[in-house]
This record gives C-alpha cells, structure tokens and sequence, in this order.
C-alpha cells in the first residue's frame, strides 16, 4: 500500500511499480532526453494526471512553447488542459513569448491575449518581467492560492538561453547556483518539481547538458532513441531516485492517442 | 479522413501516412541532413507538390543556390518551378547572390536579370538588402499577396554567415533569437514553415549544428546516409512531430526522376 | 584474522574479502561513480556500520544534499542516522544550505534549525563559514571530541563550485592543492577518509573528473552502470588500494532496503 | 544518349554511368580524398581526357606541386601534359613556387624557367602575383585564348595557407566568401570545375575540412582509403551530384599504369 | 650470458628475458601506466632487487608518496626498505611533504622527523628547496656517496603540479626541456633512470600525458587494466627499448604478496 | 629492371619490390610512427644501406638522440656507422645536444668531443647556430663535399619544439613552411629525402600529426603497432608515393638483430 503522504504518483501508466509507488514528496525530479523523446508530454502527463486522478492542482513554467499550442499538442493524448485551467486547477505561467524579445509583436494582440488568459488563471510575462526570481515568486504565490503539489519546468535550456554570453564555466556555476536556489523555494513550498532537460546525444548515460544538473536532483530519469537496424523506438531509464529501490532496466515507451506515455515492461 | 484545416500534407510520396496525414499547420519543421542528403529537393517537393496537388501557393527563400540553377536541378524530378513562378503560384526570394558581397560581378548582367526575374514575380536582393528583418517583410507581404500556405528557407547554415565573427556561444545565442523570430512571424502569417539544416555526421541522432534549432522547431526530420560495406543510400527519420503520433523508425528514401522523393517502408 | 590496527573494516557486505580485510587505516579512499551509482549510500554505510559493528565513531561532510533528506533517503537501508547523532556516535557537518548562497532564505527558520542541530551534536555552517580550512578545523576538533576514526566527505564536486571561476588548467592545479591538504590534516587525525567524487562517462576506467583526485589517494574505487540490451545495473571495481592485494574484477552491486550496499560474486 | 551540351564526361573509366553520362557542365565539383588518396591524379585525369578524348582544352592551377614533378608523376599513367601544353591545349598555372615565400631561390634559375614555360603557353607566378584574384583573373583570360571547357584547382588547403593567422571561424567565413568567388567567375567563364580538397579522416562520410566548401560546390566525391584486417585498398563515393540521379554506393577505385584511375563496381 | 656492463637487469620477473638481459645501461626508461596499475610498485621493484640481488645502490626521489606510508605498502610484497636505508644502500629523497605548501604544518614535527631520517641518509626537503635543479644536484652528489647505479622517480605529472599555470603548449614545451635536463644529467651520473608517468585511459596505445615525454626515453614500458565482462586485470607492453630486440607482446602481471610483480607470458 | 637514375632503392629487405624499385629519387618521403615503431632504425637503414650496398653517401641529421647513444643502438642491426663516418661516407650532424640549452653541460667535455666528431667530419652544433637554415647550409654544403645522395632527418617534432610558443593555427603555418623551405632546398642538392614524424595515435590511416606534413611529401609510410588480444605487432603501410603504383596493403615489419627491418608479406 503505497503512502501518498511520502510517494507522489507519476501519472504515467507502468512506471509507479518501478520505484516504490511514485516520486519521493517534496524532491526534484531531473527529467532528461534528446529531441523528441517526449519530455514535454511526459510533463504535462505527471501535472495532467495529478489533478485528475490524484486531485493534485498543478503548474506548469512554460519557457519553450506558446501555451496554446501545447494546448492543441496535448489534446492528441486527450489531456484537456484548458478545462483544468478553467477550473482552477491548472496554472500555465507562459514566458516562452517573453523571452523572445521581439520587438515586432504587435501589442495589442498581446495585452487581450493576456487579459484573456488572466481571466483563466494562468499568467503571460511581459518582457520586462523575465527572470527566474519573478517566476518562482509567481508560483509560490499561485501555489498557495490554488493548493498546488506539483509543478514542471519547461526547460532547463532556455534558461540558459536567458544568461547571456557566459563561457561554459561560468554557465556551469551559474546553472548550479540557480538550480539550488529553484530547488530550495519549490521544495519549501510543498511542491514536487519536474526539470526538463534537452541532451544531444542518444543513449542511457547521459543525464545533462552541464553535467551540474543532476547534483541537485533527487531523481534522475532518462528518455532516448535507440536504433537497430531500421527499427527505432524511445526508452527509459531511471538514472536515480533516492531513498528508492527503483528498477535499473531500460523500458520502451509506448505513446498512445488518447492515453498519454505508457511504460513497458520487457521480455 | 485527414483535416486539411489542422494537417498539411507533405508532397513527400508515401510520407504522410507515417505523420497522422501532414504536418501540423502554422508549424515550423526542421529538416536537417548531410551532405547531399536531399533536402533541397525534399523543401522543393514540398511546396511544388503544394501548389500542382494542394493549390496552395508557397514561398522559396534561397540563401544557397542561384534559382537558376535550381530550376535546372529541379527539371529532372519533373517539377517545372518556372510555369508555377509565371502563374504566380511560386515566389523565389533569391538572396543567394546578394551574399557573395561580389565586388567584381557585372553590374548590367546583374540588373537585367534582376528585371527579367521582377517579371515573374520573384525577387533577387541587392547585396545592402540582405539581412533577415528585410527577408521576412518580404516573405509577409508576398504570402499575403498570393495567398501563400507554405514556405521553405535554405538554408539556416548560410544565415551564419551572414552573422560575421563570434564565437561558438554568441552563435548559438544569436541563431536562438532569429529562430524565434523566424518561427514567431512566418506562423503568425498563416504559413508552414519549413527549414533547412546541413549537419556534419551522419547517423539518425544529430538534428542541429549548433543544438538549438530544435527547440524552437515544432517537428523534425533527419535525412542521412548509411553505408553497409560498399551498398549506401539515404534514409529519414521523424525525430519529433508535436501532437502527432508518428513512425519512430528509419525509413529508406528512393530519388526518382520525374517523380521526386519518395519514403520507403523496410520490409 | 584481519589485523583492526592496520585494516578498517569498510561495511559493505562482500567487500573486505577483496581487499585482505577492510582499509588500510589512515589512509584515504577515493570514490567515483556517476550520477545515480549509490555513491552517498556507500559512503553513509561505510560510516553507519563503523558505528554500529566497529564501535568507530565517524563524521559525515555533507556539501549536496540537506542532512534531513539524507537521513530520510538512508532510512530506507535501515540506516537510523539520527539514532548514532543523539549519541553522539555520528556528526553530520552540514555545508550543504550554505552553499546555496541563497539570500531569500528566512533567517529564523535557519537560526531554529541550527539551534536543535547543535544540541544533537551536528552543525549547520553559517555562510561565511564556508570555506575548506574552516570545515577541517571542525573535523579534527570533532573527530577528538567523539573519538572518530571515519570521516566521509560528500562530494569534492561541491568544492569545485567553492572556487569561482577558474580555468581548467588553475582548477587542477587548485584541487590538487586542496586534496593533498585534506589528506594531510585527515590522516594527521587518526581518521580513515572517503572522499567522493561524481565522474560524468560510464565505464570501469575513469576514476576522476580532473585527472588528479587519483594521484593523492590510497585506494581508488569505481561504482557505475552498465546496460547490456534493455537489462541495466551497478557495478565496482578496485582499482587502486595500496599495501594491498586486492580483487581486480568487476563486482555487481547489490542495493536492498534494510540491508544497504552488497558486493556480489560474479559466476 | 548523353547530351554533350549538359553534361561534361569526366574521363574517368566508368564514372560516367553512374552519374547520368558526366558532371552537370558549367557547375562545380567538390573532390575530397585523404592523404595518397589520388586526388591530383583524378583531377589531371579530367582534364588530359577532357583534352584527348573530347576536344576540351583545360587549365590547371596547382597550388600543392612543381608542374615538372606533375608532369613526371602522370607520365606513369600514360597522360603526357608537356605535349598538350606544347599544342596550346593544357595551361598549368603555376603557384606552387611562389607560395613558398623561400628568400633563398635562386633567382636567374627561376627567371630563365620561366621563360621557358611562357613560351609553351603556361605560367609561373612570381611571389608577388600571388592571391586569388590574379589568378581568376589568368584563368579567365587564359580560358577564353584556349576555349577552355574545364579547370582543376590542386588545392584548396593551400589557400587557406595564404589567408596568414585566422582563427577557426574566421577561416570558415573567408573560405566561404572565397569559394563563392571562385564558384562565380568561374560557371561564368563557361567552365565546369574541379575543386581538391584534403580531409583528415577516413570513411564515406566526410567531405570537406572546414564543412563549408560542400555547401557551395553543386556535386561532391569522395575518395578514401578502406582496410580489412592486412588488405586496403582505395574507393570512391558519389556523395552529391546536384540535378543527377547518381549512384549511391562505394566503389573500389583501381590505379593502372598507362590508364590511370578506373571505377569499379563491386560485385 | 647476459653483459652486465651493458644490460641493466630490471629485478622484475620475466621481464629480462623479453629485453635481451635487462635495459640499457645509462639509459632512461619511461614506465607509464593508469592508475592503480602498479607503477609504484615496478619502479621501488626495480631498486629494491637492484640492491638485494645485484649489489647496486639505487635512490628514489618520490614526488608523490610519503616515504613512511610507501614503506609500509612494499612491505606487502616483502621489500624491507628501511634495512636497506639504513645500510646505506637505498636514499629516498622526499619532496612529497614539500610540494604541499601547507602552511598549517607543525614545524617541530617536520624538523625532528627530517632529523632522524637524515641519519639514515634519505632526505626531505624543505619548501623552500623545492625545483629540480636542486633535486638532480642532490641525485648526483648521493649518487656519488653510496655508488648508485638506479635511481627512480615517482612521477612526472607531480613536475607540472610544481610548475604552476601554464597553458598546454607551454607545459608541454616546459616539460621536454625538464626531461632533456634529467636525462642529461643522469645518464652523465653513470646511473639507469626510470621515469614514472601517469596516463588517463587505459590501452596498449597510450605512452605519456603531453605526447613528449616518449621522444626523450631510450625505453618505454606501459602498464593498463583489461576489462573483458567482469573479468579485470593489469597488463604490461613494451612499446619501445632502444638498441633492443623485445617482445611485442601484451603480458599479464601477476601481484604477489612477498614476491612483487611478475610479468607472465601468455598462452 | 630497375631504373637507378629514377628510383632510390629503400636498403628496406623487401619494399622496393612494393614501390617499383625503389622511392622516386630527388623526392621527399614523410615516415610517420608511433612511439617506439621503429623509424629511427629505418631511416638509419636506409642511409646505411645506401651507402653499403649502393655507394650512395648520406647524411643524417640528429635532432632526437646523441649519435653515440644511436651508433650504440644501431650497432645492434649490425649497421656499423662510426666506420662509414671514418670513410667519410656517412656525416651525422649532431643537433641533438643544442636543442637542450642546458646551461650545466661541462664546457671542456662538449668542446674535446666536438673536436674528435669533427675529426670523423661530423658536426656538433653550438646552441647559438641552431636553427634550420643555418642546418640547410651545412647539409648543402656536406652533401656537395662527399657527394651524398640521400639525407634524413629525425625528426620533424624536435623542429616545433625549437618554434617556441605557437598556437595550434600558427605552428601549422610555420611547419608548412619550414617544410616547403626543406623540400626545396635537398631537392634542389640532388638528395632523396626522408623526413621522420611521431604521430600519437595507432593505426594505418594517419600520417602527420598536424596535418600539413603530408602535403609537402612525394611520399608517405606510415608505421604503427596493431594489438590483437594478447598479441601485439608492427606493421607498416604505404600511403602515398607519387608517380608509383605501390602496394596498397597493410605490411608487418620484422626487426632482425644483425639484419635490420623486413617487410613481410601477408598471407
């Protein structure tokens, strides 16, 4: 009997059983793959599932898309991500325009897009607004407000993207330094947090980019392809869950219209 | 029963049954390979077949080769970019002299083809109009004009160019932000949105030289070879296409003429 | 018989036998493995079961992860932390939130927390506290006061981070520095040192992250994984104990909850 | 039939059937090798075959070897250069000398060799004339004298040896800029032409040191070195021939005293 | 029947019967080897049955170790080093307290153990004589003293840690002037030398760390574990012994308890 | 039958037969091998040879080893230089100790032995006269006074260290064109040359370690050891030799006491 006070279930089918009932409360999960593994509806999975299935409310920081088209994306699983919003339960904080800086976007489309989704709950940055201090006041606040328990970070990357020209070892410590301070508020706040990450190559080894990233995490999990011959498919690994006996195998995914990400098991 | 409102179709023989019917409208898709891989012809095929299949009008910005030449090439897979220019279907944006920065070229041979190519509707820039601001006006207002659906830029590489000196992380920096202006406006203008990306290995794995284009990308498609003892040939992989279920196997490429690319099944 | 004055038993199951009994005593031991091998684990045991069937008082450096985690994740092996620190058996340095350099934290918390913390013996370094020279004072100042023979440090990564920036060439030349220090103020106290390190490739041959970790231990162990198809585990091997003739194979790890660590016998 | 007018036969034994009856004229080719690979011989090959079989007079710039050795080197294959200069058919552009920059050369050797070589219609470049200007400019001149059909360049690298101190970026920006250049007055002089160029690896898959000369070039082959166990041996890949339904496998090349190069098929 | 004017027999055995009787008189060997693979071991070997089988004296400047811990380890493979000391014929020049720079070190210890271990004619160096100028004057003049014939010194890699921030090209400059200097003036001490190096990857391939320190050796001895599944062990391969017929080989090396390294021949 | 006015037999026991009879004479041939290959003894063998069983005088210049450390060593294959350096038909120029700048060296010992080298018509340079032209004029002017028709050098990576600090970019083009001045100048004294170069990996596929060498050169052999489980070899491959049609295959060397290398066929 798993105890929901201490397990925080995945919401992805198959993967509970494979480390002790779901994530460890209260911890960060570092979850890593390479272009197109899936990371973003595995994600969206673990918030979607959380508030139906578990009536968990939920956040997710969108650094990469335009939350309406993640909208359209996630209905292909059949996650209705708009209904949650409307119903308090879900919170998008959409900076992934903020940070393009275009100084081309027109604004007024803008300023009724965002009184719009204003009205849903969820928050559109203005430029001037970005940083990661500014978000993580956002969702402590909006946590608070709706009983949040989990939240998502779309993506690690981007907010590299937002340092500046920094060298690598500079970026290293700068990475390090931010992921302790999102690590210590999200925590304090009662949240079990997902981090996105992109890796550019394929395989079960490889679990971040600055090779910083995975310090700070309490878990570790990894997507990638695998190649043979002319069969390709996408798997999983879970690198790391502390305080947890979890399943050291690799395990195929299988992504269903209408269900989501399902881990197999394999012969 | 594919909804042409949501799906694109991709000209691409034997393609769009492997991607739920076409690519996802107003989305951008990377396409990325080596060397002679293809992907010239592949961009070509999917705005001709366009136009002469799916009467949508598409728009070519040519960063690489003179649209002469390219029209020559093209002649042999059967696709008559010249009647479709003429018929205004077809604009080509020939920004592939403008960057030679060619002191030496001859001024009235330069102008009178500038003329003839005015006629048909297709633009060549002047050397002191080639940056990507002034591209993209241009791509705005011609899809407006004749009611373009799809465009197609080739390629991204020969935009790095045009950056001048910086070091890797600059790059990387600055190719991020003109991604997102690139995707933010050519989407906004109703277009699907192809680009062009040569990467230097081959292999199903590497989709980016500098490993930020796919992020910004709402699919991804990798074109290599592969070479078994002393039999090749070239193959394609969907690395991602959001909100679509789609093959995640390799899949064998035939060039044919008259008839153009078409994707294979391995048996 | 295994002579305890000159071998330190290491707690791990299996272990002692491949390495003529344990330790050598005074001596340090670097541990490398990658992101999820069980290095803390390993350490924690090496240093809980000293308590527990040697009766050798230890002292845990914590530079990653928050001791109230720590204690929680090692619960899970049956490892009672808390127990050996009300008896003063066990002193966790923490260093961990004061690297964080995190200004938003709230002070009272902090000041209650370090309060209850120093009644049990353990200590939560200020900020300004924070620097190598300072944390080795309070070792040897500890390790007399409870009579410690064991001394684990968690992880040498985390100093890295201590340095600022630093090329890689000065950042060698800095670690080998600060490692020849620890080792001699360690050994000069009678303590037998784990020193931890995360190295970012799998394999059995890499053993530090800069190529110099090596150099100044006696004993060099490597933990990582291994994927064979879809089937995945951990693994040790020894690659280094000086005075020692030790086991030269690769072992598996076991991990089982109540029990800790167990080097098995390959067939 | 091939059509003499669109395609230029490239001498070579049974090159011609795999790329639709010759090189795509007035284009350029891009021809890659390792060290020993035959790249100088397989670009003499174009040109002297150009010459005794159809009729096409040919200019060589040789950047990389004293005309005298070439021309001593190639009588083995049976190509007697001197007697094609003599007939007004084959200018050799000598730059070979003049890039050494040796204040040591004996200076009336030099001038009366010169001579010599002017009258059979070929050129030595004094130190002074050296840069790729001038010697577009003499090949554009010479071109139109002799009606060149075809020019080999013998090699890029060394240009690149001409460009003085440049880092990495900068090289590939001022490589990019001049093979534009090339490309330009050269397809404009009615030329189908041969680039060399040097690569460090073996294997299919690399075509270009800097990864920018294959952009610009509208067909690439490849030429390398394979070994089996004691056995090697020489091949050649078709890796991009623009317009050109062209062979897409590996063909052992064979070097034959009094022939030259001839293309096999594998069996 | 080995010249034992000309052969210098090495005290590992089964090694001299590979290298016609032993080394080469007067000349320098460079033993290379990952860590843990035993090089320590080998070069105190090399001393040791130097002294106790051939009557040769021999001295060890240990870089590395210090000389009461490596005591200790040899005397597991039953080199009584002390005795030897003490007879006057081993001297082991300690520079590994000297290289820390610690400045928290008690003086009256250092003072009164350099005291006592000058009586029995080894010596340790303060900081402040620490160079290798001074180091080869105190090889020379002991060498001298005692009529050494061997002299070892552990490592190399512990030189470049003396010559503080350099970048590569410099260090690797600096180190082959150091390494002409030590052969010089070694070879001229009538004494056979044998240089230890560390090297990061395991292989038969791999000799020195800057790619220079094999140019000066006369010969070149590389020692490396093999993994085969979970099977390990430590090899050796002479790459290089001038003026010697050797074998080609890789050899395993057994480690004996009371006996050292034997180098074994293969099936 | 062999063409002695166009072919220099190598004095290698069977590689002439693989080479048409013998290197193209007044060319250069780069040697390029890994550490302890043997390419010092084939260099030595080839002016040994030449001059004993062709009566083709040679020089050798020294930058690595003190020639009476290599006379010691060659003595091994029977090749006994000091008597052809009494006939006069072999001069060594010593470089070898210059290039140390040890400021130690006992001025009265290098002065007596200058003098009886130079007696014997060998040269030991002073450190002031080191540099290449000033090497140049004395191989010049020695191989007009004995007549030499073949000259070696050993080695090429001895030369970079006299470049003193170069980035990787400029001691490219400084080695470029110290081996353009090379070649033109031994070529234009009437010598075969063969020009000795380390390189640090294994294997047959590369020849220089910057990457320029190899352009110079008329010919190169590349000489490299393949490890096969425990079993370990040398081997040699010819991988360039202009204007020859030469084996292309891998070849395994013997090293013979009293004979000196043969290259072997494969079966």
């Amino acid at each position: 009997m798993v105890n929901l006070n201490r397990r925080c279930p995945s919401g992805i089918v198959g993967l509970d059983e494979l480390i002790e009932g779901g994530f460890p409360r209260q911890r960060s999960i570092l979850l890593s793959g390479t272009c197109g593994s899936g990371k973003t509806t595995f994600a969206v999975q673990f918030l979607y599932k959380g508030i139906t299935e578990y009536n968990e409310p939920g956040i997710l920081i969108s650094l990469e898309q335009d939350p309406r088209e993640l909208k359209e994306d996630m209905a292909a699983f059949g996650f209705d991500l708009q209904k949650e919003e409307d119903q308090g339960k879900l919170i998008i904080i959409d900076a992934s325009l903020a940070r393009a800086g275009t100084s081309r976007m027109d604004s007024s489309i803008t300023s009724s897009r965002m009184f719009s989704e204003q009205l849903a709950g969820s928050r559109s940055l203005m430029p001037d607004e970005f940083n990661i201090d500014r978000i993580l006041d956002l969702v402590v606040e909006d946590a608070g407000r709706i009983g949040a328990k989990r939240v998502a970070l779309d993506s690690l990357p981007a907010l590299e993207f937002l340092m500046g020209n920094q060298n690598e070892t500079e970026m290293r410590h700068s990475i390090r330094q931010l992921l302790i301070s999102i690590n210590y508020r999200l925590k304090n706040a009662g949240l079990t947090t997902m981090l996105i990450t992109e890796i550019p190559e394929e395989g079960p080894r490889i679990s971040s980019a600055h090779g910083v990233e995975s310090y700070v995490a309490d878990g570790a999990i990894n997507m990638y392809y695998t190649t043979m011959g002319m069969e390709s498919g996408r798997n999983m690994i879970i690198r790391k869950m502390r305080g947890t006996a979890h399943s050291e195998d690799v395990h195929p995914l299988a992504f269903k219209r209408g269900v989501g990400i399902q881990v197999m098991k394999h012969v």
